[in-house]
């Protein structure tokens, strides 16, 4: 192969299709990809599917923690999963700048395969353009992703069930994803202890739903962290949320660095954490269910939906205060995921 | 709403959310994207489902026939259509880079809804992405889209039942998308006489599988043009191609602009072609049901499968000799689609 990506991998021609061959299909081997077809043709079992695409441009495409292919692959099986499915097929596809070393593109793709065999989707259709040099910034990955969905999880998505008295609950520490990634792009250090925690989370979902337990709404905090789901949460389905900010982990360092870089941690973006509403008797259950696995192991009641302040999300704060959480108004970290 | 877009629009908080409302959902309009959540769910009726995506990264945005928004719902449609598939449900990912103009992002996105009525499919979900200033161009869309298969048009995208006698049709002249582009980006000139093909084919081929003619491939002749398609065939089936090239339709401007500008019609791009491959018989009856709609008023049937040569595609020239066609090498039309 070339050692750098040139503008005909992306012509539809001879390199393109060597550079399917030799990466796409070696990378992600399974026989939907290996038709070439420009459609994967699935068979999917009866029921409801659920259906969500995610483009990805996070600078860098390196990080502690993980690489773009790994996020591109974990955001999309994560947002699949908290509509209550189970994901199964993802599609990858690629805008390349011109000049990408082939050695980075590799890395990336394996780091892909990997992912996605851990949480058990296949990649099963893709495309590839390459754009000139400067006219995008090394790559772009889009994922779409398509889940099975029992119909008794079906509005976990929205959350239409949810009511005042139902917990919040969160599976671990927030903030860590964009202060990691905020701690290379400002000191330039891969050897901080702050780490990414960009991760699948489906399995650990589907752990908490076979116990039966009355799961009512998720959702991952990516984007506007934490105070966003909240925010969201409380207009969308017209009920106030009272989040603890005492009950609410963050790591010490991360926490620093917030600090140091004047962030709000409810604000930075996550990749591996979620939101859960559940009902009240079972919510004891679900955070035992969470922590028995590795990426819920500082599970944590937060708060809890009540009928007080309809509409707003409040944080009862750690020195005895209690103020409004609103939605960010403009941009706090462009290029976070 | 702001007049350009800013970094927050990609911030997920109040701008973003702005965005979605008062741009996404007023012109996509359906129940699924009102529910507002990271997944569409969805009710598939049994049987089988098509599956793709493709990015769209053409410049310039606006073209005569065309947008990329319009390319980005046609390619997609097409994609499933040519499997064989009723294309149902889309997803639309927005990369767009600071200070884009609002007006240009609400014609784009106007466009995007006219044709997906026009073909019948619904936008069901989607991602905002903004990156800073040069660090992409202007806008990069990607869609994925959801098609129903009836089980007996299986095979029609891998094309494995396809045979030596069998006839190659194709529904119009080639080569007018790319040299539609070339001619704006070399001459700035938008009224050129020669558009784009960018069209959903997907009511026409309905029209012709709804025959019962016994169809066995079909793919859109995209990047790479005709010949690519013809190449694809040969190697991927192991059978000979014979093309006659005055068979072929190319419009007389097109051609003159691609003799000025030094391009091979055949390998030129087309967003709005469409090689069928059928059984002989069912041939000519194709190519009146195709006649019938305007988007294959000049379908042709250009060619036939052969037992000779196998892996390989050869043109029947207008003067007499023969020659093999060959995938492109490298890249003849950077950002075309």
């Amino acid at each position: 192969m070339e050692k750098n990506i040139l503008l005909g991998h992306g012509s539809g021609g001879r390199l393109m299709h060597s550079l399917i061959r030799d990466l796409f299909i070696k990378y992600f081997d399974n026989p939907f990809l290996a038709q070439q077809s420009d459609s994967a043709i699935l068979d999917l079992p009866p029921g409801k599917t659920a259906f969500t695409t995610d483009s990805y441009v996070i600078d860098p495409v390196f990080f502690p923690g993980g690489d773009i292919g790994k996020l591109a692959v974990c955001g999309t099986v994560n947002d699949l999963a908290v509509a209550g499915a189970t994901p199964r097929y993802i599609t990858a596809a690629f805008i390349i700048e011109e000049g990408l070393p082939m050695e980075e593109l590799e890395r990336i793709v394996a780091s892909m395969a990997e992912e996605a065999k851990k949480a058990g989707v296949l990649i099963v259709t893709g495309d590839t353009k390459v754009v000139n040099k400067g006219q995008c910034d090394k790559l772009f990955i889009n994922t779409a992703g398509i889940g099975e969905l029992e119909t008794a999880h079906a509005p976990i998505g929205t959350g239409e069930h949810i009511a005042a008295g139902d917990k919040i609950l969160l599976n671990g520490p927030i903030a860590q994803h964009g202060m990691a990634i905020m701690a290379v792009r400002n000191f330039g250090n891969f050897n901080t202890s702050i780490q990414s925690d960009c991760s699948c989370l489906n399995h650990m979902i589907r752990e908490v739903l076979d116990t039966g337990a009355r799961v009512k709404f998720m959702r991952d905090a990516t984007r506007g962290g934490l105070a966003t789901v909240m925010c969201e949460m409380a207009t969308q389905r017209g009920l106030g949320v009272e989040v603890n900010e005492e009950d609410v982990p963050v790591d010490d360092n991360v926490r620093g660095m917030c600090e140091l870089l004047g962030f709000d941690p409810f604000y930075v973006a996550n990749e591996g954490k979620l939101v859960m509403v559940v009902h009240p008797e079972d919510a004891e259950m679900v955070i035992q269910t969470m922590k028995n696995n590795p990426l819920g192991r500082d599970a944590a009641i937060i708060g809890e939906l009540t009928g007080n302040h309809p509409g707003k999300a409040a944080l009862q704060t750690a020195i005895g205060g209690k103020r409004i959480m609103d939605m960010l108004a403009g941009e706090q970290l462009p290029r976070i995921c």
